[in-house]
């Protein structure tokens, strides 16, 4: 599938950005990761063989970078890495962004970029003769989480179209939750609630999106009626300071508020038998353990999903 | 011989403590690492081709992350790293060590452990679905060391049984001289020599359970003595610091104190022609560096014997 | 090519500096770094499967530690690698770096050695069993990094003796030019120019040593005439702290002189259209991104050129 799932730069593929995927490239996407599940069940293969990953990470992000090099390693392929690219010499020394990628171009087949700033991904895909993944730029993207998460939602449950979505969280400042939201509307019909503390509410460029893409939308700050009929919760990191900051409420206030976005035991029997469990992770306390045992609990094999999509993509890239 | 030497949880087999070693796994584990030898001698192997390790190092130990390295690429299989997991991201978020566990076995076939705070390998273990290897956790187990060192005895004195055992230094703090102590025990007629200054003789539980197995054990502080008819000599890191402070003493002292459990050649010249020096290392002038072209200087061949015990130990989890 | 590349001690061979290498050295290492392109552009072989690099770097150079990582990886081989091994538990418990290379050598068939410490790279040699490849020792030699400076002017060139070399910057603190300035006496009728702010002019020994061997040398302070007629314009890293300190000028007056010294647009337009233009890389400021479009521009093709003669270097040290 030539040209499906990348932006491209002088012909060099890159995958920037998760709005670079419209319907027919996520689903092509979709098979492809189903097919490494397939691969991975059988202990890898050599597809990749004599090719070679550079992990360029210049802030910390071990489980992202983890995850890239497996798929890379399980398809055959060699990797090159540094896990904290800010002490690279050169940048130390102010080598620029592009000066980096185009050196490290040379040493290998793909560079898998993570940088604290937006826009960085992009700016390194304009002068890389190599394809660039983008691993996270800052307050930008992070374009293959978004994809997982996608992908999870259609491995779960079987289709996208016509589910209902619930959100929960810091939506304010999730990007996760930006970009996910926006993937949905690629598909028909998502009933998206989106649940949180009226201080951390939904961006609201992402709700005008929503809602131009003619989304069904619903604002909540309960979220205990909200999961009755949910098909996906898609829980995301609680950060009780900021809670605390944003609604002016301190202490004792914002710990009840914090509360009330949980995820208990109690919260999942209200939750129908077929529905599942979505987070990003890490978690600190916005989901209990007590939940993890429960068959609906999806998060673990969400992680475990990253593998098989960045193997789909890294596959698609190098090949 | 599948099970020989792994406790299990849930079917998966770990290697969480020396402890879990007998005399018959013990001997097994010694046969597969003379085997590895050979594996080494010519090149290395494929059998773990496919396979994938994951060193996860809370704290560094560069050495022991590279030796488990070798070992599993030696073997053919693959290795994805962290060397400093406490700037995981995850970790500096507030994740659990469990969570942190469950995502990166969902990226590879075992992970090896590093972690400061005793008891994490355990906890690491009753979480996850692929074998955990632990390679130190803090004041607690260090199994890896303790079998190497073990073995190297075997490999180089034939034998371990009726052996005369001198362990030197600080007794009382040492990991990894508590651990080997009780893997002697397990073999028959070993006298042990303790060879420490009274301030940091061995420590009261594990002179008890020495004792309570039937182990003949010596207690002095003359090491020119206690070397004479000895055939293993196990030297340990001098902390001065610790000694001056433990004995009350200071300044010329302290480093008269350090000196007389110190190998020399001229304590080499008392050592039996067959007996050997060991040391886990790293050694600050516990050693003199003029005894290491001495053939009884077996410490470096004791660091090289860690790859092939280590190549053992995936083998059997792996396979 | 047995014993071509390498000082040896007891027997093993080490590429500790450039100055191990004559002509008949030289020349057959440029043949074999070019096959090494051939492999490279077929995708890499297998000729080291089953070999194990270990790269140890005391301070970081990701650029290197990568370029010998992919290196090892394209021919097959494996890698251990450590980006910070001034962490290395060992090193900051008192090891010495003699122990810290025999320990390694046991679990890897040759070791990259960086270290900030002049002299290190001979120290490790003089103790390893295994080939030591310095990758930099301090203010010592970085022998590869003048290796493939000087590859890449026979590759681009088509030959070295007779050429016109410009050397431009800080020649006094430059590491690269005084390597690569007594590598090139190794050519015949080699005209140099050395193109310096009077207050950082070439080192008085490398001076000496040109003149000493017979090449033609030229100073000058006026970059704009020394191109005209240069075959290789060698730019290196301007430092204006220290310019500024060295000239006793500030501010203004230290920008100036750099300015004075940097590559432009109009500067390339002195320069002869077969000429080119290198730089050890990271720049800062001192070639304008505007140049990089000119394919005179050879810099980018000159760190490629450094896998291909760290191949070429790897394949003779392990097979």
């Amino acid at each position: 599938m030539p040209g499906s799932a990348a932006a491209t730069t002088s012909g060099v593929r890159h995958v920037v950005s998760a709005q670079q995927f419209d319907r027919a490239r996520l689903e092509a996407l979709f098979a492809a990761a189903r097919q490494m599940e397939g691969v991975l069940a059988a202990g890898g293969d050599d597809r990749l063989r004599g090719r070679l990953l550079a992990t360029l990470f210049y802030e910390p992000s071990t489980r992202t970078r983890l995850s890239f090099e497996s798929a890379m390693l399980r398809l055959g392929g060699q990797v090159i890495s540094t896990e904290n690219a800010r002490d690279f010499s050169s940048a130390i020394k102010g080598e620029s962004l592009e000066d980096s990628i185009r050196i490290v171009a040379g040493y290998a087949d793909a560079i898998v970029l993570r940088h604290p700033e937006e826009g960085a991904a992009a700016r390194a895909a304009a002068v890389a003769p190599v394809p660039v993944l983008n691993a996270g730029d800052g307050p930008g993207e992070h374009p293959t989480q978004s994809l997982l998460d996608l992908y999870t939602i259609e491995r779960e449950m079987g289709r996208i179209d016509g589910l209902r979505v619930v959100m929960v969280g810091d939506l304010a400042h999730g990007r996760t939750v930006h970009s996910l939201a926006r993937l949905l509307t690629v598909f028909e019909r998502v009933h998206l609630t989106l649940a949180a503390p009226a201080a951390v509410r939904m961006r609201a460029d992402v709700r005008a999106l929503l809602r131009a893409r003619g989304a069904e939308v619903t604002e909540t700050d309960d979220l205990r009626t909200a999961v009755a009929g949910a098909d996906v919760v898609y829980q995301t990191r609680l950060q009780r300071e900021r809670f605390a900051e944003s609604t002016g409420e301190e202490g004792e206030a914002a710990v009840g508020l914090a509360e009330r976005f949980r995820i208990t035991p109690e919260l999942m029997a209200r939750l129908g038998p077929r529905a599942i469990v979505l987070h990003p992770l890490p978690r600190v306390g916005e989901i209990d353990p007590a939940v993890d045992a429960d068959p609906r609990a999806a998060y673990f094999r969400q992680a475990r999903n990253g593998v098989a999509v960045r193997m789909a993509l890294l596959a698609e890239l190098l090949l």
